[in-house]
């Protein structure tokens, strides 16, 4: 992750949430007021974003973060994630924009690594699409690397995936890749999305880098993917969710791409305490 | 919703996504290709964000798109929400960013209209928290109000929430709200979080505008509401969700605030579908 | 105030003055050249944004700034506001943003200080309008707080102020406050002009938060309140001055709102002086 | 005044005034309603900023303006200034921004044409400084010249004065001059401030381009011209104010620059009416 | 080429060069002054960025231009590139902006050409590198390929080589190769530098996806291509330029990438002429 | 130079060469692990931009920059320019912009040197032109200055020169003088292209401050000088290039401006080499 620019976004979330000034806290708490607080795992997951409070802190000033656990790892309810001191102010006004942050972080790198133990298969790899949430695919998909998972392509920029629209656009699939080959670059790779047989031939005809298996049974791809030479990669995609994917478990692809582990995503629960006010978080625990 | 603001927000969301260029549609498309497309509901819901695709094809250019339902409307799976045409380039290059947006917002409005639905109490409105994705509370919040919920405060600087960490730092409850109050102006209104009876007893000596019952049970609620006056108004929050909401039903309070809204959103399905080309969509209606 | 936009906001200010470069200091300064200077009171009055100098230099580095009296003090001609030394181009780089913020924000809230004074009723609070300058307002309102008024709403996003045009295009009154309360959260506070007495009894009946006599005497408010219930706040505007705002003494609102606080500011007279140099100001105080 | 640079000044202010919505228009009106109204002049005096309303409707879309006067021209109280009309959400959102930058533009070009006609002396030019309200200069600048004055230096970076902590630093005058010379280009002008006859001597020797007369009385620059050569230009500077500018008349000098027009600027009075809703107004003039 | 990225970064650009104010233009055109020109090519080459003027143009409205060549087309001095007419405000403030950038594309374009003639061997492509100028890169990748030239990858994000430094502190170049795979996702290639033999055998065990030869002569490369198999593309680099290119004529690479296209380039010769004021041209043609 | 904002715009310089990561050295290195390295110079010329290193850095964190040579310093191949040491992340992740940034910047100051060289005429000063890079005529001015060149006007807003397309719609050369006197300020300079005697005769007669002998052989600069009173500067300029400056020496003006500067420029070959891995620029220098 790109540390700079993940700050300026974040300068950003705090100008969104803090806006003119934190009423609240700019009237009870003094500058130089000290204090202190945990950031507590109120559920069970892989922890992510472990980077963002201190980021946050930076920004607000007088204020330090320490990490208690590494990132990735698995927590679990109750774990303290780390320790947090310093002005007050900055402890309290910064809350929700790092907690926002990291609970979905989190609840992304903890959705990857279920996929992957759901599925598993060490041979296919579970990766993210480009349905991350605007302005965010910085995090997201860091998140689903710090899950176990890979990152496809970042955006429209770095890598080129022809599918259904595109093709019908281009006359044919040959003729498209042809195209594609005469304006772009060495360095960016070719993914062809195929729906039927005659694609799939097509495309390996074609040579590409990769070939997409866009919405077809595991049953399919087994049986297709015995025309692909080796050197073409294989990818699964289309509505695979967690429930679904360990039907695709011994498919044969290299790669599974899911749009679920961005586009929809339960926030990680964590909270950030006084450590002398801890009631409601034992009070649940109790439960 | 600020439209000026959620172009300006939407333009550095398609820049994210872009990049330097679309290489696939840049290399398959000359300037001058006409299309058109459909944007497909895929599952049942609450559709929002129907200005969103005309904001991106104004920032892109030279297209435009003509909504088929209302804001706010109950579509079923299959529905045509609306039709896009104009140049090529602008419809594929800018529908991954209008539909990344529009499942979001159509996810936020369909979950609050069901936590209506199952809370089925017209005396209590339901509303949103300032847990929403960083950079997004504009959407977010819009997406609220067209499912049918309120808005709680958009940040820290329109309105006040004392909470437990406030107040155990300003010495009572009487001395933060005092404190407030000679700060802050007469346009802010003040909410404080109370967890026990003798707090609840000291918010209504202080003649706070809302009392926020923290985590309490319908069963304490009802108990303790009495005590209140009927000039203030009464908020349940805390952890309250789509499965539990029902269990406030005719508790007393005015509004019932769901973190959950907006930190932990399915995306509502939606497809953009060149109109000779629907074999997919189709293809899992039959299934 | 939130510092982080202030800095954000001062970083711009920077950039107007100083552009590409500023041609002065460069031609006639090293960097290493260090230097002194005090914040010196040309006139009498209330003293805000101490904090300015400090960002200033943060922002151009290597330079500090030790206020020596505190915010919202009264200070004299002649004293000596705060001390600032480190790098000589950081200091006189900065030094006419720096004196253009603080001389505007001590003239508003010393225009605010004199208001409160003239008016001589504790039991009305004095307060500011969104008659601030464009960009300015963050700084503009704090320093209406510290000369001891308050702030009315920050913009159109953190409360209702329903005026004669929206009333009429509303149908009626009670219309649109129906309107408004479907639509806006139970965190927003409903504030309603009034030019006749036929207004005043439907607002009531409304039972907005506030109402706003709008160009009425202080003769017409005594009488007018008596219809008004302890639990709608009153508050008068419309062409308040410094030189009227007596006439309301004891007129039983709660608020007078006040454009010319921040439309039509006398900045208070500052200078940054070397110590070694002050022949300027000396032969000033001696006339 | 450069048109794109304003425009994006504006928009800042306009998202500072609206943020994430304006409530009350929002609530109250449809996205198709449509209206007009005028602005009207409540004082007399020079107009200026005609461009503002429309550059702030192209912004906020769908209205316009017509200016009834032109730029610059005396109006008087009860004039017609121009006419909006279109989507009436665009008029009143847009109302304040448009209003409080031109009431301030008007205000500037008002207090510099009063102080030319104070001067009376078609001999000397009355010029502004770099007292400006940070973010502003653009448009302070502009209304200086809109009402008869000329400009200064824009900044730190198109001109260079030598001040007296700039002279105490570098030994000389003299030496001051010749570093300058020795490292800005051709197209850079010089001015000195003097404070006594020994420094405008050297000066003169240095041949700069303008010699600035601080803090000196009319009756020393009479006396103190005679030493300057024709072609060097001469200014006064120093507290110079509308109250005391005409003890300049006859001086001698080529311009007078006085930070109050732009530092201490009473607004213009102007108001936005809808025509069939001008009570307000016409009561205020029966008054 | 993004366009909507394009005209973001031209809005700056003009920003820069106009600042507060066309001094020149504003005091001597009025607003509504209309006028013409031609885009006059002075010397032979590729023209590129026939999209630029229009740009400028729609920034500062109320002109347009029309080209009279095609992207990309050889053109030789004396031809006309195309004709813009409408507010000569607009012609003559945007002129050297819209010039400054097309003589830079178009001689990055020229360059291209003239590296892929003088190597004259159709089975190498002529590409680019990260050594463009800061902020423009847009710009001049988009030159390179109008030129007849492929990019290589557009930054640090969207292509992995692995230069000398990294395989040093990594161990070995399979431990680096190891290590990027593993965190790396499908769509990213990966490049290695290779200096010496053994590194070679190294990066073709390791089975990258490109092999650069960094700094090897061309007898160096004919040799040790013979060792790498077909699926691995080979790139020249390393101080290769437009005088020694063609010794690279056969050698047997797939690609040869040249810092010099970008890093040093010669302005390609463009004016802005009024067409009845065309003296200055004819005289230089007849010299 | 403003380092505020050469910082601000080197920001942005990094985001578009890392954009979202360095995918990389982020796979390789560790954050903690530490480097060092030399920026080293591989030809001879004046050396620019040693700020530039460290403000990389500082945005990078972690890394420090200490020069070995001062700014403009004549340096030969082979010379070590400096000592970088810190995170390795930031050395090389940082590399490339700042040597793109420093290449141009010394390739600028280099051709200077040997502007003024080739001319031999210390009674001469050699300038520059608008005719820089967009967004880096900050780096492009300043590096000629380095060159012991001067700087023109930075940009429209700071300076008048009347060209031919300006005196045609003007009407006149001394209508067009007398418009810019009644409108600007006298802090800007006036400078006068002129092509003909009678041109010459009329910029003369209105006493601009600077008369540019646009495309005028030293010949007939010489006679033409003659008719000018010392009192105005002299300026040649059009197609100066180094190859023909000397022709210029005696020819009597005070500045040649040449475009070439900064619109045509080789770029000073540096690089950044880890200590221990010298390899590629021994072998070099041996060849």
């Amino acid at each position: 992750m790109n540390d700079l620019l993940a700050k300026e976004k974040i300068k950003k979330f705090l100008f969104e949430d803090i806006g003119t000034e934190d009423l609240t806290v700019s009237s009870i708490f003094s500058e130089n007021t000290q204090g202190s607080g945990e950031f507590i795992a109120k559920s069970d997951g892989i922890i992510c974003g472990l980077k963002i409070p201190a980021m946050v802190y930076e920004l607000l000033k007088d204020a330090d973060f320490t990490p208690l656990v590494v990132e990735g790892q698995q927590v679990y309810k109750g774990d303290i994630i780390g320790r947090a001191k310093g002005k007050i102010q900055t402890l309290l006004t910064g809350e929700r924009v790092a907690l926002n942050l990291m609970q979905r972080m989190s609840g992304i790198a903890t959705k990857t690594a279920k996929a992957i133990a759901k599925l598993d298969d060490p041979t296919i790899q579970v990766c993210d699409t480009r349905k991350t949430m605007p302005y965010l695919r910085l995090f997201d998909k860091y998140a689903v690397k710090v899950g176990g998972g890979k990152n496809h392509r970042f955006g429209l920029y770095d890598g080129i995936v022809l599918k259904d629209n595109h093709l019908s656009y281009a006359g044919s699939l040959k003729e498209a890749v042809k195209k594609v080959r005469r304006i772009q670059g060495h360095m960016i790779k070719i993914e062809v999305e195929v729906e039927t047989k005659e694609q799939l031939l097509e495309a390996v005809k074609a040579n590409v880098d990769i070939i997409m298996f866009d919405n077809r049974t595991p049953a399919e791809i087994k049986e297709w993917r015995k025309i692909v030479p080796k050197s073409i990669l294989l990818e699964a995609s289309g509505g695979i969710t967690i429930k679904t994917i360990h039907q695709f478990r011994g498919c044969g692809v290299d790669f599974i791409s899911m749009g679920e582990l961005t586009h929809s995503v339960d926030a990680f629960d964590l909270s950030f305490l006084d450590p002398l006010n801890k009631k409601d978080f034992r009070r649940k625990q109790n439960a």
